[in-house]
């Protein structure tokens, strides 16, 4: 992916990028497509009747990670108090869709994979939260 | 729009309905298509400049919209969590962007028309955000 | 839904609306929500192994109409090739969706509710489309 | 990104992968994240009098993408119609948002690195596309 490249170009963030933000915004991007990929893949198990929540939570997941990718890429004018509560709902979505994901990890190569995926994303969610200052408003 | 319809036929709803949560599904829905016209229609306009808080807040509030209106649309599993995180990010999101699109509400009827929508959407999501117990995880 | 007062009031289109495209965006948003929520419905049914290319065709169906919607709320600068492209699109996604769930409509209510909202939304794409004049490239 | 991961692990298509399709829902989604990264730097940019036309081709490109990507990583069920449509529309958002973006290209970064991506996201879905057959129906 080209996030990096895309913020530093950004006319007002020259030379002043948030490393932590953009490691985020690919790790969202990577989780979304990840999230759909494993949904679709439980409706193909013949053990379907027990993947129904996985499915639920990975649908959540990449509708989170979608929508916190695209705004944790916008750099002109702020809302940083809706930056990061975006950051911390998609920690969350990550969160529990990584821990179901992780439950049928050893039955489902793809559930291994997205578990993975999601607890990066956690991860990089939550390393970027912390260097975001909510606006007094 | 058919919210109310496909949520009162739900196997898991059937005759137990959270009807605040009907009207911030459709709410969500109709924000983030004004939200994504009132973009739009700031980027057409002479005083442009002066427009870019608005339309930086404008596709914000129309991500975060789409993806809470998905979220708050599906029934099966569960994770109250995550949906109150984004019921409460959604309103923080509606808020700023009802607020900037009011500001240039007598020069822009557009943006007249976005502020409403806006603050009705916010409102929505603060009381569907109050039905909503959080699940101890 | 407010698609017809937010296009009403843009710069680029006063007193010059196109009806037909203003009903197709809505129709756009409504049939994106009822998809999600009858793929998330099937998923709550017991007989979920026999819906899972109606749950598979509902959220392809859900993310062109998302898309479409978008591209058809905007009205500055333009690329009609690409609307006109995304209207048959929608079109044939809803065709295939609309047909899925019509075929289970006896049996669960929420895929007749989406069997015709999908119909809906097919026919508006088509008459949208055929407003639209591919622009030479 | 882990798309070929999770497709290679998918039930329905263990040793069947399509590595150009695989490469092409990367592309989306990087070319999603690039667009909404461009238009919102153009936004930030001095002369947007001048680039309001990037900015549209910009967003309506990232909803293609992010529509094309998503349905594309879906194996399970099929509608090869569909998904054919989806590329050829996004090999078409791509063309002319690249095209845009490359006439910027000298004087704004961000649209030369925009530039590139969506030219490599064209060929990928035009490649892609021409690996499907699209279903009888």
């Amino acid at each position: 992916m080209h996030a990096q490249e895309m913020i530093r170009t950004h006319p007002r963030v020259r030379g002043n990028a948030n490393d932590e933000l953009i490691r985020c915004i690919e790790a969202c991007y990577d989780c979304a497509q990840a999230c759909i990929a494993c949904a679709d893949a439980c409706l193909g198990e013949d053990s379907i009747q027990q993947l129904t929540q996985c499915i639920r939570l990975n649908l959540d997941c990449a509708d989170v990670c979608t929508a916190t990718g695209a705004v944790a890429s916008r750099r002109t004018g702020s809302d940083e108090t809706l930056l990061k509560a975006m950051l911390d709902a998609c920690a969350q979505a990550c969160r529990r869709c990584g821990a179901e994901c992780g439950a049928h990890a050893s039955m489902h190569e793809h559930c291994k994979v997205c578990a993975d995926v999601c607890q990066q994303c956690e991860r990089s969610c939550m390393v970027a939260s912390g260097t975001i200052t909510p606006t007094r408003q």
